[in-house]
């Protein structure tokens, strides 16, 4: 028995943030344990943004940039971008056919979505922005996945793919696919500068990729007790950014940050000034990892063409076993 | 400018009957005016037979004997098996991303055949099942098909096919596909030995492939006037099945066969003897060629390879156009 396959994507938005790079740790970690799949969801780019496809080359290629940079290594993992297997599309197209619609329509976060995007003026009653679950459960079914890194939130996505993979295994009467488990990770939640979620869209994000002195004005920038107005007001550093990100980056010094706050004996300006330093330090071997590979143009495409190799084969051996399974050549 | 392209599909069902026989002579005709693309839609099978699907294989053997022995031609048209050609799953899936619910959801056929298909016990609210017409759109779209074979009651999915051509060229802002056009094309269509639709599941069909005793087998069983008891009778040939295939098959004799009828001067039994001599005439040139193929295993495959290779290499073309207008690698 080999080691267990994990595997996750994300969707090509374009330069990731600091944010991130906290799932992108844990993907990382995830590699010395298990045999990684990480792919770049394009299609599913498309199910919110069909209407806007000009930048999703130069995306997929930022992130690329950015998980290499974090750490993801193309030795130990497999690297791919969704489209470049088509497997996934055939494979979804066969679930198709026995998946209930009822199914989809009571996936929690399908509604909800609808709506919240409806709201920001986008219209995804597509077929394909409901059929989004169904791409995801063949994306993880096909190269038979023991588990997926999830968070609680996902967790019913997670569980409609285990049914579809039951559903398969029943009707063909077949054990063709595992049932994914859920691989539970607590991944620590950065907000963004003012507070509010982390997201370029909101522009307030430190990017991944921001020099450090971007990150010093990031971090200037960052929203602090408001009640605090003079170095000496007691400060409370529960309400505050800044300390937030102490937690993370500046563990070794938070409880001295935190007493000081408190007492009112240390500036929010250092404050700020020591966790810039802190954040660039922790940046710095991503840094060193992103000038390797931006001073090495060929290397990019030569690992996507080495994880989809892998990816591909895989998925085409799925794929006879689907046919054979189903009756299809 | 070379000839318009057509393309046509059908479901596998299995051994094809007489009254497929027009459709398929309506298809060989074109064969001399059109580029002909005919496929044997067996992804299209599983959105109503996904639970069975154990005679797939046997059933798309079968057809493709009964489409050459109708007289499709590999050389004049490109005969191919649509799973043959991932491309409809790719473009099926990128569709998706675009095409409202609510188009689907209108089809006129939808709602129909959900309640007629759930009265026979066949729950067909899927996914697939909705998604069928989209299906459709990329088989016809990724051939950039100039005109397609409908009749009447297929007018709504080709209009349904012409949306998402139109949607896609407006929001790529290209011209890459045509709106494929009608080709109305009239069939005539034969009832079954009991009067009823012709179908293999009722029992009624002349399969295509019947010998010349099974022939006059079936013809002896046709329903005719039963008002007629004794020869003598005048009889009604209007409400007569057997007078209905006289029309079509012994057109010569029809207007003595309603003469002879009408005035109780014919028996059903020699009406009946005549009509099939006739039918096993019309079908003498379709068992040579059945013999040919049957005689010729290997001769399917290399059809099928043939046709194959050439609907691919288009296909693939299309898609390189389609990532390339809507941004995808
Ligand atoms: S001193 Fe630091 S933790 Fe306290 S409010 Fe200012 S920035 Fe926040
Ligand atoms: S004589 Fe021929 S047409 Fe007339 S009822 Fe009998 S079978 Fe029908």
């Amino acid at each position: 028995m080999g080691r267990s396959r994990i595997l996750s994507g994300m969707r090509p938005t374009g330069r990731l943030h600091i944010g991130h790079l906290m799932v992108l740790e844990n993907w990382v970690k995830l590699q010395e344990e298990y045999e990684c799949f990480y792919f770049i969801a394009d299609w599913h780019a498309l199910t919110t943004a069909y209407e806007e496809t000009e930048e999703l080359k130069a995306n997929i290629r930022y992130m690329l940039v950015d998980w290499l940079s974090a750490g993801l290594n193309p030795n130990l993992s497999t690297i791919f971008i969704q489209s470049h297997i088509k497997e996934h599309a055939e494979l979804h197209l066969l679930f198709s056919m026995f998946t209930p619609l009822s199914w989809l329509e009571r996936v929690p976060t399908y509604k909800d979505q609808l709506q919240q995007l409806g709201q920001e003026g986008k219209d995804v009653s597509t077929y394909g922005f409901l059929g989004y679950p169904l791409l995801q459960a063949a994306d993880i079914l096909i190269y038979k996945a023991d588990a997926v890194p999830v968070g609680e939130d996902q967790l019913p996505h997670l569980e409609f793919c285990r049914e579809v993979a039951r559903r398969f295994n029943y009707l063909y009467k077949t054990q063709l696919f595992p049932e994914p488990q859920a691989l539970l990770s607590r991944v620590p939640l950065l907000p963004g500068i003012d507070g509010r979620k982390m997201s370029k869209s909101y522009r307030n994000d430190i990017p991944l990729s921001a020099t450090p002195e971007e990150v010093r004005e990031r971090v200037r920038l960052m929203v602090t007790d408001p009640a605090r107005i003079h170095k000496t007001d007691p400060g409370h550093p529960e309400v505050c950014v800044v300390h937030t990100y102490h937690e993370i980056f500046n563990p070794e010094e938070l409880e001295e940050t935190r007493k000081s706050c408190r007492a009112g004996t240390i500036g929010c300006v250092p404050c700020k000034a020591r966790l810039a330093e802190k954040i660039n330090a922790y940046l710095e071997p991503v840094r060193e990892r992103r000038e390797k590979f931006l001073h090495n143009p060929g290397i990019l495409e030569d690992i996507l063409a080495q994880g989809s190799a892998r990816a591909r084969a895989i998925a085409q051996r799925t794929m006879d076993e689907v046919r054979a399974a189903m009756g299809i050549k």
